[in-house]
């Protein structure tokens, strides 16, 4: 009989312990508790979440949801008690959510619950999904959309709604910015419409991307000139029609002019009278426009790309009306493993600007990699201040995939994307803690081993892929293995490889120095000078500013060369190790399920790493070699 | 013109720098200075070492090197000054010598010269060198023996005194514990007396290994029962005869009864009996014998191995003379890359005892494999204590390579081991920077990066050849490589390495619990108890003291097997970082040929690594998956 009941026992703390998850529950809370009195003093369906939340997870016996109209900040919260007895204050019913939700996260990882204050740093905290109307998405790597277009799934999206929430992201952009002129027919908003409903009781706006040609594409007019008085009537109606269905729809995101997308130059005129226009019709109704910087190639060929930008946009600096928001990309390029900030944010002042940060990998390692991206964050915020941003995006990794976001370790940043636009001067190794601890496991060995892996993960990838400032020699398309010798006579050569790495007998970079394309002049000092001079140049930039001979001495006395090979090296050694570390060591603090997904994707990275280091080292070696 | 001088200037420069070094200076002073002015107040031949030494190598205008009776310490000496002027106070000479390549030490890695008081922490610091009369060297790796009969090289030998002088050594034994009787004959003693002229005024006195059945052998005498009348007198006249030529002769090392060696026990003797003799003989010169407790297989078969040397030596203690001294390797194994220490050090207390380390890397990848011992040393005196120690004697890793010891890197051992016996609470990693610094380079990061991999080369040694406390599955004879399956009928059956790992499919690991062998009964408290429990049994010596089944839970969750598949991954996935480090980033910091030296042994390291793990994995497995 004790024999049956040890084995019993046993049986229990094993399905406990091994209990299957897939990863679709994400850091969210895990076992319900339902032990806890919740109180409050209002009503509405944002507290009605809230109180649900406490209800179900707070594992203390009391908690109180006080509105509290004396505090200051529409969106912040005050946390007052400890593990038994907790309560939030906030302004408004939203800073109740978030408040709730970051009780609930300091409950996992043991963190304080008294004295907390909480303000978000940027006002709008968005998400960009490039997902398209027939449910594929432009760099997912996560299945299909998970708006499903006449057949919305709202468990789902209540989820979605709710992950978004806990990690306090307050606006979703719902399609992608290569836009469909359809998004805008009245069947379509009728879904937006039904989305919007959903998410409000998060705190989430709905945005939309728009095609610039819109009016013209679906025949309403002949045209899409901004200048041209129906076009421009057009929008005003289609800003009311929104409005009446959506009361507080967010607004439009525009690439204009941008690879082939339809814009104002094609009619010769500028992006601020093509922004101005969209303002003008969302002016009535509190609407922002979100502009894109990210364009090249149209008004100047043949100067550097990675120029463009602020060529394009510092003439019109101040010329964009008040509710109008550039959004630029975090580097001057796009999206890689590394690069220096983009000088838009020392050259555009009079406009508000908005950071857009990549969370799908999609130039690191998609959903095969295991890559954190906090730190290639925290990087940039030592560039880039704050103050002067009016908020953040993130074009979203999320997909259909029951995990949502193809690798587990992926779901990590989506999460530090949400704290840092939250609070940016978090660090992204606190943060990885912290959604280590309601992820996986609060075990200190799991949690410092796995902590320091994903610190070091984005290094890793730029040490495999394109280490000391290279970039864009990716294959071409789908950006996943390495093309160093790629050129296309039909592609724009800024799409080619052998345009970034230049690599010759004599030496390899992009020369962008003042005495190349000067394309350091667009920074700040002391960066402008610093990037200039090849002695002053950070190391890891090198390639990005200088082209540099092979036998160029680096910092430490090697050559230039050697230490190509050997980051390239380095870089798959680290990953050998992830993977013999969570293959070997990690098993037994993971569930089965997410252990073997994981590990077969670490395998997966392991191979492609190599792939990386051999097909790079082989091809600019034919370089390197020949001349010593 | 102005072009020309340029070019010459960056000849110069570069001659300077890359300056070809073969490594045969070691880690002495590689350039002279010739500018100060050195005053004495005494005068001997090891004071003129000194001061020539100061004069060609002192940068500074000034050093004065005093004796100072008022001095309590024999060997120590007191440094004041600066690196412009500096004096150095000894009682003896000695100290002076000491004293002066302390200066030049601290001068090279611009440490303090100021206040400086040293005193050696044991009497006897010494070098064994296993050199047999033919030339040839057990387990060396280095060339042949430097010591060659009757062709001395005199140059070499004040070169190789000049070394251990610098680091303190103050013993040598010439010969091969495995003895050939021929030692003791006097056309060997005429050329011992050479050598010991040669290294008097280096403070380094000569000892000699003898075989026990020398009397016998030679003709003598028809025994070499250590009761026999005529052997005792043998010893005596031999005594007296080696005194007559070399005043100072240290004394005898004896390998007795193990492995072959004749010893008392052939006469049913005891070592004490044995010992006593050759001490009897030698008292009277205040001659030493120093008897090795390494034995096993004669009057204890069956028992186990690591038991041995307790159960013989432990009911004599107390019955040596007082010119005895016991010899113990710091391991109850044989130089394994891991052992528990030695229990001898815990169980003898009446006779004063000596731990026997290796230098030669055996065990330990051998001149091919970058292994600094450093840290396993400093790990013996965290559980040996100084005071119980009457001296230290090092297993040499000398030869006539032009650089000494095969391995550039295996210098190091040698630094090392004179630092630690000079003072054996200096930190494997302080030295490892001294000996960089003074060998190859201060700049920086090259003492970081290499000291780094140095500190952490030997646990990498350990986790590719013999994890989790496992030992003694090398390739027979050679110890190079891995063989795992290795059983020989003909061999004892303690050389085979089926034997030591006992790998079944229930799991792994040799039972000296109470369980098992016990062995863990020889050990003091709190270590008895702490080895005895699978719980509590350090996961670094857990398959030495436990057979352990596969499935075991390790401390972090993982399985025994998990753990094991890592630790052989982790160790390659290191060895093959060291390479990348080197072969890319450290070649600008050495001149090209040692650069390349160690570049190539270090491309042997990663192969033979890769080979340890893949045959033990591969073997393991086979009983590992078998259970799973």
């Amino acid at each position: 009989m004790k024999k049956i009941l040890f084995t019993l026992l046993t049986l229990t703390v094993f399905t406990l312990s091994s209990w299957a998850e897939d990863g679709h529950r994400l850091w969210l809370p895990a076992q319900k508790s339902q032990t806890a009195h919740v109180s409050t003093n209002a009503q509405s369906a944002t507290i009605d979440l809230a109180k649900q939340e406490l209800t179900d997870y707070f594992a203390g016996t009391k908690a109180t949801l006080l509105i509290d109209p004396a505090l200051t900040d529409d969106e912040g919260f005050t946390i007052n008690g400890n593990e038994d007895s907790v309560v939030v204050r906030a302004r408004r019913d939203i800073g109740l959510l978030y408040g709730a939700y970051d009780v609930l996260r300091r409950q996992a990882i043991q963190g304080n619950m008294n004295h907390v204050e909480q303000h978000p740093r940027f006002r709008l905290r968005m998400l960009n999904h490039w997902d398209n109307l027939d449910g594929s998405i432009e760099r997912g790597y996560a299945g299909e959309s998970i708006f499903e277009w006449f057949h919305l799934d709202e468990a789902l999206l209540h989820q979605y709604a709710r992950a978004n929430a806990s990690i306090g992201i307050n606006g979703s952009v719902l399609n992608n910015v290569n836009a469909s002129p359809k998004m805008l027919t009245r069947e379509y908003l009728d879904e937006v419409r039904k989305i919007a409903d959903l998410l409000r009781p998060y705190g989430i706006r709905v945005y939309l991307s728009i095609n610039f040609a819109t009016p013209m594409v679906l025949g309403d007019t002949r045209t899409a000139d901004p200048k041209n008085k129906r076009v421009r009537q057009w929008w005003k109606r289609k800003a009311k029609e929104i409005y009446s269905i959506i009361p507080d729809f967010g607004g439009f995101l525009v690439k204009a002019n941008s690879e082939g997308q339809p814009g104002p130059g094609d009619y010769h005129r500028t992006h601020a009278e093509g922004a101005n226009m969209l303002a003008d019709a969302l002016a009535p109704f509190n609407g922002t426009v979100i502009w894109r910087c990210f364009v090249y190639g149209a008004n100047h060929k043949g100067e550097d790309r990675v120029k463009q930008a602020v060529s394009e946009f510092k003439p019109l600096d101040g010329k964009f009306r008040e509710n109008v928001i550039l959004q630029t990309k975090n580097g001057p390029l796009d999206f890689q493993p590394r690069e220096p900030y983009s000088p838009v944010f020392d050259q555009i002042s009079e406009t508000p600007n908005m950071a857009e940060l990549q969370i799908t990998q999609e130039y690191t390692g998609q959903s095969h990699h295991l890559v954190y991206l906090g730190p290639m964050w925290n990087e940039f915020f030592q560039y880039v201040e704050p103050e002067w941003l009016a908020g953040i995006s993130g074009v979203a990794n999320i997909g259909k995939d029951r995990n949502w976001c193809g690798h587990h370790f992926s779901q990590a940043n989506w999460y530090a994307f949400g704290r840092l636009a939250w609070d940016p001067s978090l660090s992204s190794e606190d943060i990885a803690k912290e959604w280590l601890g309601q992820t996986f496991s609060t075990d200190e060995n799991f949690v410092y081993m796995m902590s320091t892996i994903m610190e070091e993960s984005r290094e890793t990838c730029v040490d495999y892929m394109m280490p000391l400032g290279l970039h864009h020699i990716f294959k071409f398309d789908h950006h996943y293995g390495p093309e160093p010798d790629g050129f296309k006579a039909e592609y724009p050569l800024e799409w080619c490889p052998v345009y970034y790495h230049q690599a010759d007998a004599n030496g390899i970079g992009f020369d962008r120095s003042s005495k190349g394309t000067d394309a350091v002049s667009q920074y700040r000092e002391p960066y402008a000078s610093m990037y200039d001079k090849l002695e002053t140049c950070p190391e890891n930039l090198l390639l990005w500013f200088h082209h540099v001979p092979w036998t160029y001495q680096m910092k430490d006395g090697s050559t230039l060369w050697e230490s190509l090979q050997y980051h390239y090296n380095q870089g798959v050694i680290n990953v050998e190790t992830y993977h013999n570390i969570w293959h070997n060591k990690m098993r037994h603090y993971v569930d089965e399920q997410r252990w073997r997904e994981v590990d077969d994707r670490l395998e997966d990275q392991v191979q492609n790493a190599r792939e990386w280091r051999d097909v790079c080292l082989k091809y600019f070696g034919g370089f390197a070699n020949k001349k010593q």
